[in-house]
Parts: C-alpha cells; structure tokens; sequence
C-alpha cells in the first residue's frame, strides 16, 4: 500500500467543516468520493486536524493510503477535476508508511482576519469577518503577546470541548501570537502559530482580543484570564469565516 | 426628485450580467428590487455600461432618481442591508440633475486576470482565468501597445454587436493598454482605459493577446488585425470571470 500525502486548500464557506458527517457537506467527504471515484476503491483521507464549518485553508495537509499505481502528478489533476473549484489539491507525494497527517505535526499556523472598511468588498466578504468600528489595534497588539508561551488554554476551549484523548490535558504551546495590519486594505490580522489547538480556540482568542480593542477588557487581563481556566472569563467566539488555517509543519520538512 | 449617483462593487458570478432580463438574476435587477423595497415606489437605475453575465466590478457607477428623503449616508446601509453580499454598495452622493451614469463617461478602466500557478486558488476561481501554460509576456505586452490610440474595434466587436446608435461607428479611443505581471501570485493583469468599449472587445483584446502569448501571432500582427475590421482574424472571446471594471470616470471627477 501508498501512503500519499496531499497539500490542499479550501474554501470553507459553502462545507460543514473537515470532518466527515451524516448528510452534510463536508471537506473529507468531498475528498473521499472524489478519490473513491478515481481508485476504485474506498480510502479513508486523514487531515492535520480538523477545521470547523466555515474556517478556510490555504495550505491543509492530509495522507491516505491507497493500492492504486496512478503516479501522484496525475493524482492532482485528476483529483482537481473531480473536486468543486472551492477544494483544490495543490500536490501530492508518496511519503514514508508511517507518516500521518495529524499525529506528526510539529507547528500550525493560523491567520484571522478582520476587515475594518466601512463597506466589505463582495470579493472578500467570503474570507473575512467584517467589523466596521473602532478597535484600538495598540492594545490588541499588547494582548496578542501574552498568548505566547505554555499555557492551560481551558479559559479559550470550546464549552464543551474535549480535552487532549491521553492526558485530558488543555496545556498548549503557542510559538508566536501576534497582530499584522494591513492599511491598504484595512484588514486587522492575527496570526499565531503553535503545536496545537483545542476547538475553537483561535477563535475565541480573537473575540477576547477583540473585547480588548473594544475598551471592555486590558491588555494585561489575559494572563489572569488564562489562569482562571474559565471559559466564561474569555470574550466570546468569532465567527467562523475570518479564520484560516496557513501552514502545518512536520518533524522533517517544513510544508510551505 | 433627487438624483442620487451610487459607487457599489460586485462579484458577478452568480449574476447574468448588469442589464435587467425576465427570470434571469442581474445586478440591476437585484439594486432595483432593493430600492423599490426601501423607498416603496419603483426606480429605474441607470449603470455607467452593462457588464456581461460573469464579469466583475470594484467600481461600478450608476445613478437613479427619486423622492425618497433618505440621506446618503443611510442608503448605503439600508441597501447593504437588503442586497446579498456579493453585492455592496460603496457610497451614495446627492448629483445634479443633469448627472447620466452612462452619457457623462469620460473614461474606463478594466482589468483582466490570467492566473498562471499550476493549480488555481479556491479563494481566486471566481475572479481570474486559469490558464496554467506557457505564455510569453513580453510579446503579450508588445502587442498590448498597439491598441493605444483610436482605431476601428469591429474586428474586436461581439460578432452581433451593435454600433454606436447614433453613428453606428465600431471607433474608440484607447488611452492606455498594459500589460503587469505579479510573479509572487502569477497573476497575468491586462489593464485598458478607454473613452468607451464595444460590447466583448476587451475579452477578445485578451482572447488575441493569448493567441500571441501562446506564438501563434506576432505582436506586429495586431495593426493588421484592427485594419481587417473582420471579427474572424483576431483570436476567441476570453471567458468572462477574469474580468473586472476597476474605474470609471466622469466630466467634473474622478471617481476612485
């Protein structure tokens, strides 16, 4: 057996997230007909993680195991015919038995954007979240910082969230947390980059950033709201469409 | 009765083009309905040019009177909020009552994307053309030049175009025609600005384009091609969803 690894992006608009499910379109569902279509045979496609309905991605890695001989350059193209122009397969390669997309991961990075205009451009709306007030960037940008580091990530976790399966622990390690802003086109972005998510966790970072810009809370309220392991101490969640996720990096290559 | 000039940008994917038809969704239709909505009587909304089924604007201009007493700043608003997003209104100024979205043109600018990266970005497919192969930019750009000036379009006219009403003549002035190539997105942009265009010519300006890009004319054929004023010697339409009305320009203003 292959084990073949794809790099792909996606618009999330229009799917119920990654993940398969029960009549809903979802981006692995999509993926697997496409490829049980193309080989013949059933093949189960595992993701770096899985994206929540709505959140993009320009660079998701994914590996599926696979008997057929079709070399991985044809893999893409007829992949690419076979998928809506909302999900492309940008390569394919045939990687080591034991790579797996989701265990292996050492970094991923996400970006959020928030388009500041007064008027979101219909050539954005799908891939921004439109927040057309005042936010005091400043503050956000102080906030951002206190993310980094180890932390118990419990205050930011969805509400019924599930801890890590072993170790029922929500410590998490974030590399860089911090705020770009793009004048030109008035958009707001955060980016941060880490080992690993719990759901919704991104996003309810930039609802409490947010708040910050807001005036409702301080930039040096994070570390005490991190500490409270408090779900209700966070600001609330953005919404699904500004988030995507960048880059994913493993042990032995950095993808993108 | 005010008459009221609205800038409003679109993705024209989903629409059959600008100009209202029976059972058929058109950005006209869509700012009509809208309007009708909010001021409770019936408004004819006059485009700066009807754009094809599937092209795009970021600056479209059209104006429409009424008797409403809505201020400006409260129809841009209002109307956002009764259109989809792939429509946005821009801005709304009170005009003089000679204003004439379509008669005041003075100049317009359109521009044509041609991705040229192997696989096309799901966050780019509604805006660009996808065409993953081999052209030569620097004859492209070449041949780009030769439609500066005033020449006879009819070879570059729809092959069911009409002329001018009034004088039925297939001649425009062309100030600018360009060629900019953005390697980090390989993106391939044909820029035009013109007095006014026929119906199709800058799809088949870049239908021709492509044909030298691709070798199979040269540059210095183009004289020949706009001399000929024989639609069948220059090359195919170049489908609608690279293209985008960028500007458009009046008398007494530039608008954007």
């Amino acid at each position: 057996m292959r084990n073949i690894r794809l790099i792909l992006a996606y618009d999330g608009t229009d799917f119920c997230g990654w993940q398969r499910q029960p009549d809903a379109p979802t981006i692995q569902a999509c993926l697997e007909g496409a490829l049980h279509k193309l080989t013949g045979a059933p093949s189960q496609v595992c993701g770096s993680g899985r994206t929540d309905a709505g959140v993009h991605a320009v660079y998701q890695v994914a590996n599926f195991h696979t008997a057929s001989t079709i070399p991985c350059a044809n893999f893409v193209k007829a992949l690419n015919n076979l998928l809506p122009p909302t999900v492309r397969i940008q390569r394919a390669d045939d990687v080591g038995p034991t790579f797996h997309a989701r265990f292996d991961v050492r970094r991923k990075t996400y970006r959020y954007r928030i388009l500041m205009a007064p008027v979101c451009s219909p050539l954005l709306w799908r891939f921004v979240y439109h927040y057309p007030y005042h936010l005091n960037r400043e503050r956000m940008a102080q906030a951002a910082r206190h993310f980094e580091g180890e932390h118990d990530f419990t205050s930011f976790a969805a509400a019924d969230g599930q801890a890590d399966e072993e170790t029922k622990s929500r410590v998490r390690a974030i590399f860089r947390s911090h705020l770009l802003w793009r004048p030109r086109s008035s958009l707001l972005i955060y980016e941060v980059t880490g080992k690993g998510f719990l759901r919704y966790m991104v996003r309810n970072i930039v609802g409490t950033l947010m708040e910050v810009g807001r005036g409702k809370l301080a930039p040096g309220e994070i570390p005490r709201i991190l500490a409270a392991c408090d779900r209700t101490q966070a600001g609330p969640t953005a919404p699904a469409q500004g988030l995507c996720l960048m880059k994913v990096e493993y042990q032995d290559m950095v993808i993108r």
